[in-house]
């Protein structure tokens, strides 16, 4: 297959508790870039200890919002999520769901498996949608936010990183952001990997990648983004816990209702493109090799 | 009296619930600004209702500090501010200290007094120490904020702000900032107002201003600094109550222990200090005009 036939998919990135009983905003357009009712939904609930009480969530409201085809991946072990079954589920898949519960659960179980390189052809070769919430969502960056403690300032060391599952690059995505108050614990995440610049999504928000194309932020919320490419610190130099100085971290917050579309030749600017977001939206929207 | 006979007096700003039994840190180093055990401190309860209480909490913490001449400026009426034996008091005292309460009513009171003119003198050609906690401090810079919502997002209309005592310009001072939640209203002011620069500061936290040499943060906690002026946004065309989008905005965060100091010369680089921050302290550090 030539470069030129691969569709790009999209990311529905959403920062907890979405709306899963009234409008249901988000889940809505994420059945809607699946393919509305002719989708063919697989729900991973990996990150869940409960991961029956999750499908049974999902498959009411996916059946509410008219998608038929709607299945559950249970998958309880590395076997499961090598098996020829879930991985052919997810080669038949228009949307692919990831529930809430705890990323390095949901990593622990499918990072690396043949379910992860489905996921990565079905995103990148078919042009498939691909949502998480919560841990759903922190689990979709390279870099993932493991574990952290929210102190009331960042910390040196209060933060830890885990791999991913890679469908965006340079980038770690928190969630319940504003609800949780956890602007220090990505401030902290920013200071010691200045590499990566942070993202936090609010509860029932969700940030809309189309890869390629550009970004969309949905729901009730902000998505928060933090840069700190340029800050100057003095990190290296403390102590474990202690608080770094951080100067010039670059903010940005885009309301529910924002979208920025790539500049699309030359002398085209991106539609409502600022010029400071480029950088993060080239980042977001970069089609990443299939692994 | 001629420029160079002026003295630049220090400020103290404090972001309220500074420790007062303990080891004193910031009013240690207020009093000894103030000049040690020969100060001669008074104390300005006005923005509280409860003004003997406040001033029976610092009368002891001072005089545990060894200062012995410290009096209290009961001031329940602008006539009280207006009088002849307060201004000579302020006139006589080395530290003039302001306790927390609402900055609004402290305005309502002194704003435009001769105890005001007399503060700036003071501050301004006599080389005093002012201090300030919680309303205290808020009450410093000329535009202060006066009421606001603490909201999950910056809002629109969220935030108003009065004419302050104005010993510092082009800023606003918020207190109890990270125990409260408090950046999203002094993004608020920041996005409505980006001639100002936010300045947060914890409890038990102070920004010590040497006018014409320098910065300090003591404590507990941390000064954070909001720099909206290179900010994109669209406030200006968004309803009230909305979360305005806000791009770039600069985010510096100074740990307790920080100091800056202003360039020297032309070759000489301020002391650890980072260019980000040069704008920031050139600001602060100005001596502003006496009225």
């Amino acid at each position: 297959m030539s470069e030129h036939q691969y569709r790009n998919g999209h990311l529905v990135i959403i920062g907890g508790g979405e709306d899963r009983k009234h409008d249901m905003e988000i889940l809505k357009r994420f059945v809607e870039l699946a393919g509305g009712t002719e989708a063919n939904i697989v729900v991973i609930t990996a990150a869940s200890t409960i991961a029956d009480e999750m499908w049974s969530i999902y498959d009411e409201a996916f059946g509410t919002l008219g998608v038929t085809r709607r299945s559950h991946l249970m998958i309880e072990s590395r076997q499961d999520a090598n098996s020829e079954a879930f991985v052919r589920q997810v080669d038949d898949a228009t949307g692919i769901f990831m529930t809430g519960g705890d990323q390095k659960r949901l990593l622990a179980l499918i990072g690396g498996s043949a379910l992860d390189a489905a996921m990565h052809v079905a995103l990148k070769v078919r042009g498939v949608t691909i949502g998480g919430t919560s841990a759903g969502a922190s689990a979709m960056s390279g870099h993932m936010l493991a574990t952290g403690r929210v102190e009331l300032h960042p910390e040196k060391g209060s933060v830890s990183l885990g791999a991913g599952l890679g469908f965006l690059h340079r980038v770690v995505v928190d969630q319940h952001f504003s609800e949780r108050q956890r602007l220090s614990r990505l401030l902290s995440v920013v200071a010691q990997n200045p590499y990566l610049q942070g993202i936090g999504i609010d509860e029932d928000t969700a940030l809309v990648v189309d890869i390629g194309v550009g970004i969309e932020v949905l729901g009730q919320g902000a998505v928060t983004i933090v840069d700190g490419r340029t800050m100057i610190t003095n990190v290296a130099d403390i102590k474990d816990r202690d608080t770094p100085e951080l100067i010039d971290v670059r903010l940005h917050l885009l309301p529910a209702g924002s979208s920025y579309q790539l500049p699309t030749g030359a002398t085209e600017p991106g539609k409502g493109l600022p010029p400071p977001l480029l950088d993060f939206l080239e980042n977001v929207t970069k089609r990443n090799p299939l692994s």
